[in-house]
């Protein structure tokens, strides 16, 4: 999964953003992937992680993503290149995000 | 402008959600205003205050809420009828807005 949320990143290098990608598995199934597209969006809460979370409760039905579609308990993981920041990290819990693996810590924007 | 987010956040309640308001005014005008749409929009991320930046920086015409179309300091104040959590608290550094009002401290999920 983290080989995915890297090509994700290199998009998003590619696309002049800071390159970070991140993906989000449920019953080791990926369910949705995304990239950082600040610049693209100008939304600076548009994050990789933020936006891999919104395009996952999208897709699975509600912004619980720690229950299938019956309710009955389904754990996610968001992988991430980079450690998040404080905003996304605060999203994980929000979005009920109980696993979290991340590629290369983040000295400057880390929250974790 | 505080009168303004507290007509939000009823108009949040009136939908069934948790009643949030949030308005953005940058030099003494309102840029955009919001409420809590959680259930609506399926989004954990769709808190009043979240969607009140997301809505400013598009209104803006770009994310950074601390300037005005020529590129000068023209600091940003987020008015919200409650504490922000985490996840909003920290947007608000991301979309580089400066001041913040809030109505009521939010004991159980306040970061102020």
């Amino acid at each position: 999964f983290m080989d995915l949320a890297l090509e994700e990143a290199a998009a998003a290098r590619d696309a002049g953003e800071v390159p970070i990608g991140s993906v989000l598995v449920m019953a080791g199934e990926v369910v949705a992937s995304a990239r950082n597209r600040v610049e693209e969006l100008q939304d600076a809460s548009a994050h990789a992680e933020m936006l891999c979370m919104r395009a996952a409760a999208a897709s699975h039905g509600g912004w619980r993503l720690n229950a299938d579609a019956a309710g009955d308990p389904c754990p996610s993981t968001l992988y991430v290149t980079v450690e998040p920041c404080p905003m996304c990290y605060a999203a994980l819990h929000g979005f009920r995000v109980e696993r979290l693996v991340y590629g290369a810590p983040n000295d400057r924007l880390g929250a974790v």
